[in-house]
């Protein structure tokens, strides 16, 4: 297999280890380049001691020097950076050819109004958004596949849209009834310590927070009301729970369709797709079977008293939640099989 | 304070666990007597290690034989046993003039055909059922005072019936709106091993389960109707999450009323109650505040964009949702201050 | 009961915290102050919304003026922390005669350069060490009583010197043999934000810390050496493990005596303190028998293939391992009964 | 790469589950036969979702019939059943000249009379004894490549013996002196519910166990014991925490030789070792870095103080603590690169 040079921008975070652990396993990837502010000069190993004795992880850090990057061959770059930084970093690679997969907001949404509304800014390099891609594989293979930018798909957004866009398409739900309550693992927040985060506090706590307008509510909305033909808003509560990894969303519509058109919509659209696990109607999602995998696995039960359907799905909010998915784009626009690297478990 | 006779039947459990570690503490009571099949004839502190050195804890299990219990002068006895044993505990117990705190669900529904619909089996005595009353003491103060026989409340619908009533009453909400996600700690589960429930199948897992009809729908529904004086059908989608103890419960439903209409109404039914704390609107429960606590804490949030009300409440499954509520019962039918033994933390 | 007005510095940090829950409880205690440099302004229930709506918590922070907390009438102050600021705090209100209990590190030590030793700093106020008294009632009850400074005691030392004192006094153990292996949640940290403390580093890790000389060495071989007349090392080493409260210890010594001895010896020293609960002999601790507790739970057994004992002890960190240790000592100042607000389970 | 088919004789436990995921990712295997006796008949992936869709896991459990193994063609098998079973199942498939790696503790002591002693039960097939190979890569790596009987480690005796025999060979510890504390997580304690390892009885639990003769011992010491050339014996204290996955273990000694010595031993040892990674001296083992990796990590500190070594190593007990090793000894056997399918994170 031909060999990739690709570079990860923002690698000491969970999303950016998490591409690490990927692309050393991905057979068609050489890691050429690793950013990282604060350790620059070090090696990956020193930071990150599960990497040590990796192969392929001998390698260190750099300044985010986007010629340095540029310079050790990369053809394609991860961005695992907050949202807000398009300008400095995806533009210069953007400019010398690479492929970018921004693992971040800023190339998400397709009016760059909605991303002032929801990240309080301007955004950073609105010519670039009609030409980014949405990077969630199961909906824009063929777009991705010839796109030089892929805005990589939020967490939470993942584990709401694949389950409702095939029920949308088809006009089964009542679009004004979508209510989703989204569980999420610690990890989700990132790798900076802050007390709210901290073992003592989140170890029994279960809560609320966002509410009631979460930042993911943008694409989110985006993408289903594509699906749907019209304007889609959703009330949307995600909650902090002490797990690691994971992501569960329950997700509640009243029908319009059949319970069993429900059924044939999702095997219809999912059937032949590797990483959408269709649990079947009466089964219900658990992150323990998706952890550290690009699985996303959707079960779904007919409320017949109150004729709403309920779907779950779970997914790992690090891998088919960020960096598996960038991952599976990854492998689209190099022409690789879908599931190329992504099948350890 | 004079000192009441108690006894605690099912004691081996978790809510017969923390009843006990309650009434220990309670300046009101004696446990005369406490009840396991299985641990019958051994000291209390052997088989539950916690209690060892504690003020009154110095007791035997015995075998749960009802002359037994009433020949130790208990005058009061709090069931915690599973549902479907009333007609062998309560009802012997009853007739001797005990007054009886029943934590199953036998006695909180009002018709026994529907606790056939949800229990799968006839009512052990459908004759004691309009005597009972549902002990929610927010809801219920003088009947339980009055009562012989008292149906403390489920875990879920202690989280659910509270925050609800009060807006459901004032005709607040769109009764056909109502959909809940709540989430509990494994000790709900009961002290029972199954595989589902051991700590390597719990960690790092996320799952929804009973859908769709778990089966305390019933009395929650029961308690919604009653308080909107029509027919309430809500969906509800219960999760195991890794917690010891706790209950979340996010609950979303389209306003009627205005979002301040809410917050008076709120204010308005809680304002004096000991163990229910508003947290007022924009702010979200966290069940880190309330463990081991008998509070259930309120809060509410207004997605302007669909026009729903989000409440969020969070109580401890054992205290609140079980125990504590049922020694608030106790000091009510004591004519107790309702604090009495439960501001501990 | 009289009512003793007492302050507690530092009372938004863990050990804070949990003195604020003993003593709203205890019956004997009015809290008159409470000092927070972070947070001075606000109403205690804000920054900690567990003690919104209980008794005696409605309470505001003041900054930690010496001046202000005498004003409130305080006769005892609890100074809960970091070491170091000793000459600051307690130097002031020592000399308008208040009752310290001090459970920082400060005033533990009898010998000022073994604090410089092991704390890396000159001591603040030497002349008060003499003065001082280490808060262990179990074994300086009457001196504990008759003082104006107590230093309450380290987590770590609580769980070794206990069990180790009456054996080492009855000569029982080889004194150069004594390894000891202790565990400890992660509250024990503290409640500042720090990488290695986030919930998603601890989880799933378990690491040993602070080897080879951790700063507990100092008091806990100081009480060691008084008990076994001569000098007394030992090798330590913690490890943070994944719950929030508890630390348990593991302590190995070749035996001299015999082991019948040892049961005899610690059953004499301890089987009137409510607070150390012998588990006997073939018996090992669990800290979940004591989170949330005064007690510290000790057992023991005999490896007869090398004639070690392993002495194995529980204890809720932040209360018999800090707080509950603090507040055993005021009920001896105020001569109260030992458990006073200290049975609470 | 010429693919092996291979057996797994208790697929539904942890260890079997754990070969599985190692299995279906390794490029060498083609996994012929699962065996269950509880789950017969049943395709692996409704037992086990986090097997759907995962490539070569669409196969069925059969019932444990060595017949039907060998009918598989099968070359080799995986023994992941409880000890005592070797005569049932190893026997006949020996027999029919196939290779076995026995998960069990059936085969690694080489005298029976010690496996009575520990295991408390006559040995099964003790004419097999001589024959099998302990399945330690590290230590006997030509013999295993050379057996048909691989008898492979447990978790404990990893952790601990990998650390100590380059020590030992080279006479730097005095072996009377070893003494060693290891925390395990939850999963070593297997797949089969009681209330021990429910989620609420070990949550916010450390607890000691198996003193002070646990089984392991009997492995420990015999490795030991040739590397020392002397009879050694240790005391051993296993403890549970709540983690999942993951060993560690704190090994102290005193030193005869010099810590120089220790680390110059350690490195000669296993600078070439794949699986064994040095972390250094003054450096400290986190299980957090070996989860679900086949490295064991050790570290080393000397206790000047006291002239103690105190070793560090943390490993998982499901990969380097069983199946990983396992595959490891299948990796030599059948001469392929020692890290073949077992370098994913």
């Amino acid at each position: 297999m031909e060999t990739i040079k690709t570079a990860v921008l923002g690698a000491s975070g969970y999303t950016g280890i998490e591409l690490l652990r990927l692309l050393f396993a991905h057979p068609a990837v050489e890691v050429s380049a690793i950013t990282s502010r604060a350790n620059a000069g070090q090696a990956l190993s020193s930071g990150l001691p599960r990497f040590k004795g990796v192969e392929g992880a001998d390698i260190e850090f750099i300044m985010p020097d986007m010629e340095a990057v540029v310079a050790t061959g990369a053809q394609t770059a991860f961005l695992a950076l907050p949202h807000g930084m398009a300008a400095d970093y995806a533009l210069p690679l953007l400019e010398k050819g690479l492929r970018v997969i921004d693992l971040s907001a800023d190339f998400r949404l397709n009016d760059a109004a909605v991303y002032e509304e929801f990240y309080g800014q301007a955004h950073p390099a609105p010519e670039w958004l009609p030409k980014a891609v949405y990077g969630m594989p199961e909906l824009y293979r063929d777009e991705i596949a010839a796109s030089q930018l892929i805005a990589s798909p939020g967490c939470y957004p993942t584990s709401i849209i694949l389950p409702l866009v095939p029920l949308l398409r088809a006009g089964l739900l009542d679009t004004k009834s979508l209510v989703v309550s989204s569980l999420s693992g610690v990890s989700g927040a990132g790798r900076t310590a802050s007390l709210p985060i901290i073992f003592s506090e989140v170890n029994e706590s279960l809560r609320a927070y966002g509410l009631p307008k979460h930042r993911h509510l943008s694409e989110i909305e985006q993408e289903l009301s594509l699906a749907a033909g019209e304007q889609v808003m959703i009330t949307f509560t995600p909650h902090l729970v002490p797990v690691t990894r994971g992501i569960h969303s329950t997700i509640t519509a009243s029908l319009k369709g059949s319970f069993e058109e429900v059924t044939a919509a999702l095997e219809a659209a999912y059937q032949d797709e590797p990483f959408v696990r269709l649990l079947g109607a009466g089964v219900a999602a658990d992150t323990a079977n998706v952890t550290r995998t690009n699985f996303v696995d959707v079960g779904w039960h007919h409320d017949q008293r109150t004729n709403r359907l309920v779907l779950t799905s779970a997914e790992d909010n690090l891998t088919k939640g960020a960096s598996g998915q960038a991952v599976q784009s990854f492998n689209l626009l190099h022409d690789l099989p879908a599931t190329t690297g992504l099948m350890n478990l």
